[in-house]
């Protein structure tokens, strides 16, 4: 990539926007200029990048003149309003919201898997839900092998998934109550230190929460198959960084574990950490901070051998987020 | 039950031991003698009942003397060498270790689930592992209904399941890690605090942990149906007290909901906790200290009409360990 970009991140304050000024620096994506945009809350905030400090400026319908590249994370409603803007402006829109992820002419893009939509955008590429990510870097490769047919899959997923104030808040309530006292929940429904909630986002009339759906719903478009079946239960733990899920995959073919480690050992963004002699799995803590889907604990189920158990871990706010809409971003080319 | 037991606790300065105790005197249990038997290591020790205080006894082979009942809770070790003196001593052992759980002339009793089983016993009855009683207890009902044939089970298990030490670790890692230290792991294979660790109980070949078979094979046997398959993936959660199971059950018959709902709401040992619009689910914060295992967010797979998704929770110390064993002994009648 020879050209440069002029590049704007909207939600620049926010964990995932703070995210990605990290992961352009770090992965020297070529940016001509950088603006880093929010609400006015964040007016004349200084951030730091390549050495200088930026001066966050405050988003409206002027922002994107001269923007090419726009990566949006400040939630569905900014995306709704302000990406079509940015578009009109001749901007590249890589949202991070849900506002756009299952509209039929914007593509849902996970790089590894399916980096063939990016080219089919008309100004928007969606960039999937945290937990769909980590499992759809997991599975393509065995849906390629054996084809998937139903996924079950139970959630374990940190906290900064919420956003800014929920690390706050976990570590507030656990202060509090290692000392006998409570904290009032605020950002979550219920107390998140020392408990686990099996609510992550509003529930529909069937029983889901939408973070659930969104696991069903993105898993089909970015595998591009409708009929695999996705059955998910999201639930919050206190964990600050790091997503973490038990997945039963059944394909329709008979799938052998040593097999599964081997092409996934081989896959893009794949880390095999399974050696459970030595104690070796992927874990939270371990894969903060960190680039990779960490894939482990694959096994048979002892009753069917068409399906194997695994266990995959990977950090919500960088493949999960931040990372995953970067490389969308040089998918571009 | 007018007639009175000479009671010993096995292990009763353990957790589960304490809570034994606790809730043999919650429930009026008809104690004549309680004998409190623990190792050489406490030895003098004091612990109160009833308003007395009563003095740990060193565990020997002299210990059953007189005794009619003895609740077992210090270890397979312990009681594969202590249960057979006591039954010869003439007492009646409900044992809460995983030592003769399997065995084919020794019952394996949940009372809500299988209290026919009890009388069966030939000096010895096993109580089930904490995440097994908590899952049948919801189960058995809806099996009755419509016949179980394969469950997905994925747990979120507190640290108290690993004994005394293990709260204390859970504890003085958090704070040494909210002060931006970290303190070595001894309870567990990895640091707990803000993590969720994959591997509870050594792995067997397959891949499986002991914790996660014990889930499979108790539940054929205390549901008297070798057909039921049951596949695990058991996690330990940074949560003191408390067991969470997010549950996938397949059945043979059309499953519905609310039928599950009412059946569920009328059988022994279960409440229902499901109003999600309400925010109303089961969380081990509310479980703890508590006795009955609380079950919610019961919702149709949307790709299977004969398959409900559910969210079990029950306190590991109570109907996980101690107040089964209780229930048992007022079961011999």
């Amino acid at each position: 990539m020879a050209k440069q970009y002029n590049v704007a991140v909207v939600g620049a304050t926010g964990m995932v926007g703070m995210a990605m000024r990290q992961i352009l620096e770090e992965r020297d994506f070529p940016v001509a200029e950088l603006r880093l945009l929010a609400s006015v809350r964040s007016r004349g905030k200084r951030l730091p990048y390549r050495g200088e400090e930026l001066e966050v400026q405050v988003l409206d319908e002027d922002s994107f003149q001269g923007i090419e590249l726009a990566l949006f994370s400040a939630g569905g409603g900014i995306s709704r309003q302000f990406a079509p803007i940015a578009v009109q402006a001749g901007a590249v829109v890589i949202d991070n919201s849900s506002a756009f992820r299952m509209d039929e002419d914007v593509p849902l893009v996970v790089p590894e898997v399916n980096p063939e939509d990016i080219p089919k955008h008309r100004g928007i590429i969606a960039n999937p839900n945290c937990s769909t990510i980590q499992m759809v870097v997991a599975l393509a490769p065995l849906h390629r092998l054996w084809r998937l047919r139903k996924v079950i899959v139970s959630t374990y997923q940190g906290v900064t998934g919420a956003g800014l104030e929920a690390g706050g808040e976990l570590a507030d309530q656990s202060f509090a109550m290692l000392r006998g006292e409570r904290r009032r929940a605020e950002v979550f429904p219920h107390t998140i230190a020392f408990n686990v909630i099996p609510h992550i986002g509003p529930f529909d009339q069937t029983g889901f929460t939408v973070e659930e759906t969104k696991l069903t719903n993105e898993t089909k478009k970015i595998m591009g198959d409708e009929t695999i079946m996705v059955v998910a239960t999201a639930v919050r733990v206190p964990v600050f960084r790091g997503h973490s899920e038990a997945v039963h995959a059944e394909f329709d073919l008979v799938a052998d574990p040593a097999l599964a480690r081997d092409v996934l050992a081989s896959s893009p963004g794949v880390e095999i950490v399974d050696d459970v002699g030595r104690a070796r799995y992927p874990m939270p803590l371990d894969a903060a901070g960190r680039d990779l889907t960490y894939v482990g604990r694959i096994r048979r189920d002892p009753s069917c051998d068409r399906a194997l158990c695994m266990w995959i871990v990977s950090d919500n706010l960088r493949k999960g987020a931040a990372l995953n809409a970067v490389q969308i971003a040089e998918g571009l080319g």
